[in-house]
């Protein structure tokens, strides 16, 4: 008999997420019956967002486990009618793999000048090659997991990559600075700083007027961290004074950003819509495969929220 | 007593190159004049590009050594009043580097579908994030040292890459096909394709009608190797059809890119100047001073023009 899998998030995550976790589940040799309508009595897993319309589990009566489709789990967490064993998505392959991809294709596109041949309507032949990687230092603020990968790709590369953290790190061939003298000294010898800082109140405005100010004229900002760590005005100012050359951002204090809010038309601001780190689909699909194969052999659960502590 | 040092170049090269070229010789601890005039009869070297107006060497009476600023010595090897030492320009450095960069900057725009963040005058949100690069396959055409090179850098990265070669080669981690199926097979299989074969009258064409169809639908090409390896024609038909959904190109038949081309004005073709692999000044400059320094120590300079082979 197959476990009948009831997929509860949006529709465009459905033309995602089908043919990836069907092919997971396959894989595994689970048995199963995949889709967006099941009758409440008959579903076995529930692959969820906490966003989606099924709010009351009360009616999920054979109900095994409810595996989230997103890494965050707080609108979900204090379900009082969410009784049976829920899964958090980590998605490790997706995040880190993502945003190694997302810092070093950013990097690399302003290190060559690509956007002066991407849009080009003089037809400007202009052969004079950029530095190489080795001329061309960059800044990492923030050396968690995420800003030691990159960090590391980009060495890997020939870029001098130069730290800064909140505490002692060690990470293999990158200087890592910390201190308020720490942040000045990265931040004024990197023509390319990248932000992957946790937002917290202490990281707040890390860029503002001041720091700006410190960066090498004509720099270049990359966030894929928190919108909350960039004084959005400051920025702009030193976009249009030339101190930055542009800035290419991920994410931003309110999400989606409001069509209204000056980056959409700056024409030195490049916004991609919080993507550099995301669940993908394929890795996502397998986690989720994993924990059902787990759940029907009796095996614990990978990941699994704990209630009481809210995560 | 200086040495001095005639600079025989555009003077957009000069430009380029006094500051790194005196900070080299200032390196190497060489006394010397740098200066694009000075008397014949005084100069001791010469940094030459064969395009320069110095053709006739004779009123150079004291000169001890020829530093070409550039690869190719065709155009003054059978000078037969150049009748001392003439080194060609061998930059490994930038030329090795370069093409990694703009293969890896250019592979990963289009994994990542910039150009549409880049330009976005909808201001459209649609926070899809692209797949992961194990899922994007790349084929390389051509596995000599840049092919094998690039090919390197983005299995690092993830992808995975397969390369063509018209002999064996062994390259870790690259699966390299010989032969005309391999060629289509890997043709078939490559998102994006990438052509660095040497220009020969066999590989002339390699991109035609027939072979650009073989390609996955919305395929992306990246010529930085030769423009004879594309049938121009060709590739504007896939382009139009959305059998191929870009190409970058740095290289081609007539160059510069003639103002009236296709390639300039279509939506789909990104042309870059023909940067991807050239001398940098830095690495160049030193490979100069090196030379300088070793004939004042009466050294064997590196790179002598064999005047008889012709290269």
């Amino acid at each position: 008999m197959p476990v009948n899998v009831l997929f509860a998030a949006h529709e465009k995550r459905w033309a995602q997420y089908e043919a990836p976790l069907t092919a997971a589940l396959n894989d595994l040799g689970i048995n199963h019956a995949l889709s967006m309508e099941i009758a409440p009595d008959e579903v076995d897993y529930i692959v969820y967002a906490p966003n989606s319309p099924v709010q009351d589990f009360t009616p999920y009566t054979r109900l095994k486990a409810v595996l989230n489709l997103w890494a965050g789990v707080e609108d979900a967490v204090g379900n009082k009618t969410l009784k049976v064993p829920y899964a958090r998505m980590v998605d490790d392959e997706g995040l880190t793999q993502g945003m190694i991809e997302w810092v070093t294709g950013h990097t690399l596109r302003h290190h060559l000048g690509m956007d002066a041949h991407i849009v080009n309507p003089g037809n400007t032949w202009n052969a004079v090659a950029p530095p190489v990687s080795s001329e061309r230092p960059v800044g990492i603020l923030g050396l968690g997991e995420l800003g030691s990968a990159c960090g590391q790709e980009l060495r890997q590369l020939g870029f001098p990559v130069t730290g800064w953290a909140r505490s002692e790190k060690s990470v293999p061939g990158i200087p890592c600075l910390t201190g308020e003298d720490g942040l000045r000294d990265v931040i004024s010898q990197s023509e390319i700083l990248i932000l992957l800082l946790p937002s917290t109140p202490q990281t707040a405005n890390t860029l503002n007027a001041e720091t700006l100010a410190l960066l090498p004229k004509g720099a270049f900002i990359l966030n894929p961290g928190r919108g909350p760590l960039i004084d959005d005005d400051a920025l702009l100012a030193a976009l249009d004074s030339g101190q930055v050359a542009h800035a290419t951002l991920d994410v931003f204090r309110i999400e989606p950003l409001p069509q209204d809010h000056q980056f959409w038309s700056h024409p030195k601001v490049t916004v991609t819509p919080h993507i550099a780190a995301d669940t993908r689909p394929a890795s996502a699909s397998c986690m989720i495969a994993e924990n059902i194969r787990r759940s029907e052999a009796g095996e614990l659960l990978l990941h699994l929220v704990d209630r009481d502590a809210g995560y």
